[in-house]
């Protein structure tokens, strides 16, 4: 398996395309749409959150109907949630509109929204941005890039990745882009995030491993505990690798599910990297536990601490804001097990050893701490589960973005 | 029922006293002292955290055993968790100091400590300052004041409440202190709090009065989501008062629950209030719910949502932030029945109805958003059931504060 450049237009047959549709936000992109040149098998998990955009609601029918897919509209700017039957009406009026100027049903468009809750998604502007983003479409990295951009609200960068694997003596490209920073605590999977990939493999089989693999990737991440009410995850398989359909598991289905963990994994940690206002990428990497489970709660509790995110945020060694957290997880544990080192690329440091304070140096600590990606090793002492998850530091600028987001 | 002036040392028989022990800050007190004159029966809940203090196990084992109590010794500084075998004798030291200064058991003595967690307590000191708190003791409020002010970490004025109420003809008074400020989301009480009273009450029905308002009271607020190691909540009814013993259910214990309910309430809306950073106490007030269980995970999810806490810092009316934390809180609910409703005391606006945008003015709701205390109303128009939460917004100190706790 390797990593290649490129993202959503990555695998073979994929074109997007990005554009200034005016929503919200002036002089910037803010709709993209992914397009694919055949049918897809299509598969997706969404938000947990009882209040869903209307946007889900639609992209979870076509997904639950087993339909095949061969588009999605994307826009910043408006969440098109808490909008009643007007929200979704426009879900359809985009959708029929992409499918007229492709010539595909109403259907096979899906839709996702980012951005603000509650306003209303200017119908007429989204139809005109529609009709240009089809006239635009284009093949290869640039178009892919340029999706990502549109789709970013307060995020810092955009976030794309792809892999390439070989199944069944072809070349299977799996690639994605996503959009994260604020009200990131996802449930299902993480705000909108969209891979497409060539492969050939049944609609049943996509989804399975869709579901499993979100709950180590995904799911592991947090920026500030909220589940946002749009959080959207979509797999598109078009099969122009040409590899003999998957259609059970079996060494072509791992090599699989190996490539789409490496893009989420991936995406995820580029979400959590750039969470709003962060300085830092923060790993909790929970290594000896007495089982799975465990080890999720432990390392999603330590990741998700606004007291442990400060701390990292200030480079302290506060270790006992670590332990305090894994304390309230929900997991059991036995406290005078537990050893905690630090590391990133300037060294690591054991700052606990049997649940007490190690003999360490702060500055050294502090040192470490400096890096742009930190992680935490938390050894159970306990038995032989592991658990990674990403998060990011707790900084002024989270308060200073999400004091004014809307103003 | 009336509000009087004064603390722990309100009722009858109580005293205290403070002292500057230099366990971690200099010039400023450090350790406090509340006695009673006579035995008190004694009820007290814990932190869940899995990671304990020391004097937390200390103190369970006295409140488990059924024992009567005549003491408290805390201390501001280090909070005396992860620190092991040694942690756990310093209490017995400092007990035993406190139980031979006063002519009581070391088993009476309860112990309790707020601070950095990880670090030993220096024994020495400790012992020193019990002498000097035991000779220093005195009746009366401002000895009361002291000690709540001896017992601050990072909160910012020091907290106290009484109240007096009728029982059996006789004049009872409850009073209290708490401590608050960061890691303040309690699941059995909040960090400490020390409530004291002359009410003649039975060990077994002050237990109950306690664990039952404690869910409405100091599990209801949350200042940043982290459950400390030390949440400790203790009361003490010596007695004094000479009603008749309460030793059931009934009106005298009715109107007991009532003053305890008051007393619990103030100090837990003062301690969300002051939370670290915070510039407002945010109060949510869910009403017509379909449960009582449901109500309190609403109203407990909102004031908990980092997004909304910034929100209202920026006292921006950001109601889709509001229902977005509702939705992930686990309740079960139509969104399309919600009515959200802002208010203080410069006035209310409804910003939501039908779950969807309502027709108001940003202007004005900002306006209301400015005040130091600020409820939003959230109304499921499903049911009977109601339950109120309390927090505080999420300003640049809350981040300032916590970055550089230690150094």
């Amino acid at each position: 398996m390797k990593q290649i450049t490129g993202g959503v237009t990555a695998a073979k047959g994929f074109y997007a395309a990005s554009c200034e549709a005016n929503i919200k936000y002036e002089n910037r992109t803010d709709m993209a749409l992914v397009y694919s040149e055949v049918p897809c098998r299509v598969a997706g998990v969404f938000t947990s959150n009882v209040v869903k955009a209307a946007c889900v609601m639609w992209d979870k029918e076509i997904v639950a109907g087993g339909q095949t897919a061969q588009a999605v509209v994307v826009n910043s700017g408006i969440a098109n949630a808490c909008t009643g039957k007007q929200g979704y009406d426009c879900c359809e009026a985009v959708a029929q509109a992409a499918a007229e100027d492709l010539g595909i049903s109403g259907k096979e468009v899906l839709v996702a929204s980012t951005g603000v809750i509650g306003k209303q998604l200017p119908v007429d502007k989204m139809v005109a941005g529609v009709h240009r983003l089809t006239e635009a479409k284009e093949a290869g990295p640039d178009a892919g890039t340029r999706a990502a951009e549109a789709i970013m609200t307060t995020d810092t960068v955009s976030k794309q990745t792809a892999v390439q694997v070989e199944i069944g003596g072809r070349t299977v490209t799996v690639g994605g882009m996503c959009k994260g920073s604020g009200m990131i605590h996802p449930n299902m999977c993480t705000m909108l995030a969209f891979v497409t990939t060539d492969a050939a493999i049944s609609r049943e089989l996509l989804q399975k491993a869709l579901s499993a693999d979100v709950k180590d990737t995904f799911n592991m991440i947090s920026v500030d505990g909220d589940t946002s009410t749009n959080d959207t995850l979509l797999v598109l398989a078009n099969g122009l690798a040409g590899n003999e359909e998957i259609t059970e598991e079996g060494e072509d289905y791992n090599r699989f599910l190996e490539a789409l963990h490496l893009v989420n994994e991936t995406l995820a940690k580029k979400m959590a990297g750039d969470g709003e206002g962060a300085t830092a990428l923060f790993e909790a990497k929970v290594i000896h536990a007495r089982n799975k489970e465990d080890a999720k709660l432990l390392a999603k509790s330590v990741i998700s601490s606004s007291l442990t995110k400060a701390a990292i945020f200030g480079h302290d060694a506060n270790w006992g804001r670590i332990l305090c957290a894994m304390g309230y997880s929900g997991a059991k544990f036995d406290p005078e097990k537990v050893e905690l080192t630090v590391a990133s690329k300037s060294g690591s440091i054991v700052l606990c050893k049997s649940g007490m304070e190690a003999d360490y140096s702060e500055e050294e600590a502090s040192r470490i701490l400096k890096d742009e990606e930190v992680t935490v090793i938390i050894d159970m002492h306990d038995g032989d589960a592991k658990a990674t998850a990403w998060g990011c530091d707790l900084s002024y600028d989270y308060v200073k973005i999400n004091a004014d987001y809307r103003s």
